[in-house]
């Protein structure tokens, strides 16, 4: 986020605008947190993970008490636009504000869960360090011949599970969009595991990977998979880890700090030619408008649209939703063998 | 490359195909150096650098005694399709076979150069280590207080140039596709250290990125801008740092296999259809062509397209020669501050 | 380790002897699984996390039966020396082999828990791994204002646990050398909390470090440092993180591979010259014996010596071991503030 | 250095010293450019590479004139005591004011060129990155089978180059310790070679790793081992890689923050004491005296007596240098195979 912000900042300077920072979201305009943002200090923590400014969840924003304060802060402080980094949360509680100042979301999700952009800001760190994280349990099965089921972020969105387990070589992969009931899902697993040792009796190991929205959690599935193979692969030892907080944050990868600064860019310019209520997102498969003029990679949309339509892909009623599901059943067989 | 590798491994086993690997590219393919891949020992190549094949330049391919000895070994070992992951030679060398084998071609290459893909595979890597050494470079820059002229890969392209500057936080960035003269340059550059110490004078550091293609080479650059700003700015130390063979190589991003082995699985699928001669190509702003159906991320390109296309752009002359300077234009202002 | 194998297998080249490696420890010694080592394929793993042999636990080794069937296979392929890389157990069943043929053992145990070095193999890249993920978790932690209890290998040794917080800039670390009750741990924790909050209203962050081996497991930790903060720090939000696997495996760091090599130099070495059971350490503070020949940081000590020590060193009634709970009392008030 | 100050300003918060950082080293001394250390902020800057007070050479100090504007500061300012984080330069800067202020140095300098301490501040950090670099140029050199010399930091001392040689499985090492003249140097490299592609004629790539001090430039090693072999290795491709600026600063490892938070607290607990004028250093072998009360891991050593070996070990002439030449001698045969 803080590529963003750094983004955001140096566009707006360079155009004019006088800058400040809200400290942590929403619950610092209640309170009138608002202070100078000094570029140079925006510049250090470009490369760094978390979140310069700090960031909560507010228990009295979006209700009408909460959104009058925020109004009062805004108009206190003479504030005209406001860029707003997060989900769908935060994109919600901008369009809350749109009647009372310019805003722009910034679309940022670990999970890849918002539409309207191909990626949010942050999933290809979360990606990466995952990767990570699967070549380091990889060791540990391959030298002790283990199965490990790995769970990652993803309630409603399977891409972080899908685009880990193909990086990682892994041998199964678990996502929310293939809709598969708890004995489907262990059928499915356990013949994975079945052919991927009768290619190679000597494989040393199997790696499924398991996005958390999936309707069985990783503890029950081991259980039920160490039943379900007890006659068939009698040797094999079966173990889980959930990744959860060890890979949030981080320093950000190349393409996030770009995707971040371009994404900040766009913003900043729209807003300073009078666009009011917007989300700037990632080109992409699944996006249907065009680009903005101001970068070929950015495509501006509507805040209304972007939440409406997040919903629906939440929901899996919408096209993208239904594309998204069409990708699974094409990508998946990578991960056969 | 040796996630590509795995990925078209993986798929063409499970598809019932024999497959074989031709060591060191066209070299080997001339001498009948081809060996059956073990699917083991390619999963574990997936996370590692370089390419477990070895790669070598040819001196006698394409000339006709060269196509002449690769066709028998073809012939002698029944290849009935290529895969060739390269650059531009590399594609050319596919192309000149595709009368005897089906061939399908991989985008490679770091500069980011070839046609008809938005992506290229080792481009996401290249870029992440050269923010990482940009990082390195800039603490050292804040320490000592100073300007640091930092030239990356980039011939005839500067992607990796534009968009590493912009990802480090860079002050100014130099890349062929902006076609300035010497005078030009070291004007820009010197107007662009200037602006950065109005607005900050006690800056720490200041980082210039140069594509290798652009017309004036790091330390002629580095002379020419100590003269110019020897009035308007006396205190500032400037260095020169050449990011070449330190930057190529190491454990691919996540980015980096989830491409690899998505374009090797569509390539050997459209293989299986009977598709004769093309590249796989990752979609993106400026690739015209509808995704294929293996894959809603992946382009099928036809060989000739590729290489003739790739012309024009190295001579600047094709629209998306065009469209890259018009991004360079829209994109450089983020680096003003 | 597999560093270690390179440096063994190096040295033992040089010096002209036959390279055989044995698969899977004792399982695969007990099956007569022996190999030539091809030094290529050691080079190559060298940089690799885990083992290129494989590991295994043996349900057979040491009792009679087993220990008859090694001896056979040591015969069987006329192996004189036996290098063995691994923790206790590996040491011991090393021990039990040495009236048969010459044994060297290498310490790796990543909870640094062997007596007789100062360092054992993985412990600094596991060192490296637990810091990177204090890094990411103190990211989401400044975001969000969160303290974390973050649960590190170690079950008698808290050597990762006091290293990783100190250089994590953790707030307090628990290990099983300072030998406190439940009572006494949560009374600790939630006055460095409170002291750490009384110096600074608007800290962002807190983490606490724990070795596995401490006597209160990390979620009750958390439940009853909520019920003893909730009036004094009544904002406070708690979490828990164990890091298990995850930080296991990886691409070893340079001193660990340093390490390997130097260690696997000296063991050879002195096999070559005759040693018959000893155990190449790392020199230190706590290491009393005299530096070996061949290297003035490896330490030669009986493997009788290296097991009744590490044994006394996990009652905790060594010389060794009171001087370890000294370093905690000497080390610990860094983390205060 | 900002984990060492972390250290050294938490514990001296926690005794009740008032902290105020110089910006710049003796440039800020001279200039008065003295501000209150803020915990939080130092916290913050623990991870990451350079240094946050800033750093310069000083043309004015040590001379009478300097050293009377450092006192003038010091007295100004009411400062008591210093602690000065740096190389030869800065430990004799901080002598020369020792009858004015207490001193304590800690010693920070990459090429490990410092008497009195086994390991210097910074140099962990550097040996893992050239380690990434080595692997990364592994990578290029084994997919096109290629030589490379490569020129890692060390002017008087090898330290770096033979450890990073040893970690990263290099054929050879070029030390300044070796003496050697630059025709010994060509043979010992050729020669080198030769047997690497006897051994092995499959072998895909070869590593010279040398210090800069080293008395051949690498270049002028590239073309006469290019003449040397010309016959012997027809073949063989040679490149040169300098590792430079490259190398420098990035996150600090684990045991650089660690080595950092010990050095800074044993170092302000005996200023505290009243200690005046001396350096905190780490043991190891070669360090002759007794651990300090405050550390196991930690030596105190007059300024006097570390400046004035420090000069022996750089001409060579101490029982350290002797010493070193001996490791040198003891530990290079792990490269040969």
């Amino acid at each position: 986020m803080n590529a963003a912000l750094r983004g955001a900042a140096r566009v707006g300077a360079s155009l004019g605008f006088e800058l400040v920072g809200v400290e942590e979201g929403y619950v610092g305009l209640l309170e009138g947190r608002v202070r100078p943002i000094d570029l140079r200090s925006v510049d250090d923590a470009a490369r760094r993970g978390g979140t310069l400014l700090g960031s909560a969840r507010s228990k009295v924003f979006p209700p009408p008490e909460g959104q009058r304060r925020a109004r009062e802060t805004l108009a206190a402080k003479d504030i005209r636009a406001l860029v707003v980094i997060g989900g769908n949360g935060s994109l919600a509680g901008a369009r809350a504000l749109a009647d009372a100042v310019a805003v722009a979301g910034l679309p940022a999700s670990i999970d890849n869960d918002l539409a309207c952009t191909s990626m949010s800001i942050g999933v290809d760190t979360a990606l990466n360090t995952i990767v990570e994280a699967c070549d380091r349990i990889a060791d540990t099965a391959s030298a002790h011949r283990r199965t490990f089921f790995i769970e990652v972020m993803g309630r409603d969105c399977g891409y972080l599970a899908m685009t880990s387990a193909i990086a990682s070589g892994a041998d199964a992969v678990l996502v929310p969009e293939a809709e598969r009931d708890e004995s489907e899902i262990v059928e499915g697993v356990a013949r994975a595991m079945e052919a991927a040792y009768a290619r190679d009796s000597g494989k040393r190991r199997v790696l499924v990977v398991k996005a958390e929205g999936v309707r069985i959690d990783a503890a029950t599935l081991k259980e039920r998979i160490d039943v379900r193979v007890a006659k068939t692969l009698p040797d094999v030892d079966t173990r889980v880890t959930v990744l959860g907080h060890v890979v949030r944050g981080g320093t950000p990868t190349g393409f996030d700090r770009l995707l971040g600064a371009r994404l900040g860019n766009a913003a900043v310019r729209a807003l300073a030619e009078g666009e009011q209520s917007f989300m700037a997102g990632w080109v992409g498969p699944g996006i249907t408008r065009a680009a903005c003029k101001f970068d070929p990679y950015v495509v501006l949309t509507p805040l209304d649209e972007v939440l409406e339509e997040t919903g629906r892909l939440m929901r899996g009623e919408s096209a993208l939703a239904r594309w998204r599901r069409k990708i699974v059943e094409e990508i998946e067989p990578i991960l056969a063998r």
